[in-house]
């Protein structure tokens, strides 16, 4: 499981005066870093090799400004070619969303879906290993 | 239906040179508008009753920066208190991304959910219809 | 003189009610795109041939959600490789914002500012000088 | 003076390939945060006492993703209701961007601009002198 830590900013806030819905987006995307890293460890774009498939964010509780975010992320599917990851947000210690992200592994030479090459696939495994020992 | 055209702007592309995913969840969040304002006409944040549950996207199709983005919003679904929100978004007359959002009716003074007045349930309603006889 | 009308959107509002000032900089950016163009007309990242060299916002009224913005842009200076636009923001016919943005003819290939090309010089000419004539 | 790390995000990237210029004006206000304490603590929108009345930016060098970035904010001029903060973005110890925002502290009840307190005065001249002392 990686844990990243987020600091909310005054920008991410919206009238409601809590944190704007469309920013738990960006924090899980931020949150997967170092899974995207599996892949492409410099995120340089060149070498880039993952589309995103789908997401599903359910919103629980509100997030307020003045407080770390804890984000958590386990890889939860590994197919052929895809995989999936689920993240829970927490703020003080309670869970705030829920986000699952389907990627994809992609040939973007060849503008195809390719499997997942077992150095990689080895990692993700160790990754939703970990995560099942952990619970 | 409520069509809503998005022109996409540079701070929205990423490194791998298309709108970034992220994107979607705040130009869906746009369309939207039209469906929020039965609920808060001039959008002001104290007379705000929503909550949003639930975001489902996917991804179908890259995003490119020069060309408008069209999205189609329809009612798909109207609970006791809550209702969901299907959209999709075009570029070029191609599907790009689909998203559904469920919305909660909340009674922020006593936090909890409420029954959709029934006023905005006609014009939910009437939106869901016309969605239909459109199709 | 470009006229662009921008219009503000839920997120990009901050807790204190309005929007925030950050977004500024973004919407005056988006309005500065057709001066872009003459540049890079189809907005492409690999030929791109301009750089940011500074910006200077005053922020002089809040801007709220409900209303749309618009913001008149004019070049204000030609310099051999170098030029200025300058720009203003309204709502309701008040103005709320101004901008100067400095930016530089670059080549990307030898990694140095580079005289503006005369056809585009005349461009930005011809829209100063529209700029006089409508004063 | 104060020194706050920012991790690159990848929505924050563009089509360059690079940090979007305008992300920098969200990055510098990040970086100001420990100075907004000084007049609401818990940064609460309701106990705001601040406007910003002017950004400017200067743009040296390209950021890149794979990075962290260091911003160094300074108090750099006091007056009687408004002061600058002077601030200095490093990307692998190279200066990068320079920022210089005037605030206004304001007192929102009556809408106009007030006298900065004593003891936020003194918090403000201790943060400018540390500056020299360390220079």
């Amino acid at each position: 499981m990686f844990i990243e830590t987020i600091v909310p900013r005054i920008p991410e806030t919206d009238a409601l005066g809590h944190i704007n819905n469309n920013v738990l987006s960006v924090w899980f995307d931020v949150a997967r870093v170092p899974i995207y890293r599996f892949f492409t460890p410099d995120l340089i774009g060149d070498k880039w090799k993952l589309i995103i498939a789908r997401t599903e964010i359910d919103f629980i509780r509100q997030i307020f400004l003045d407080g770390d975010v804890e984000i958590r992320s386990l890889v939860s599917r590994i197919g052929n070619s895809s995989f999936d990851v689920s993240q829970t947000a927490f703020q003080n210690e309670k869970v705030c969303a829920k986000c699952k992200a389907t990627w994809l592994h992609f040939d973007f030479d060849n503008q195809k879906s390719a499997a997942i090459p077992d150095d990689i696939r080895q990692k993700l495994k160790e990754n939703m290993q970990a995560s099942k020992d952990s619970q």
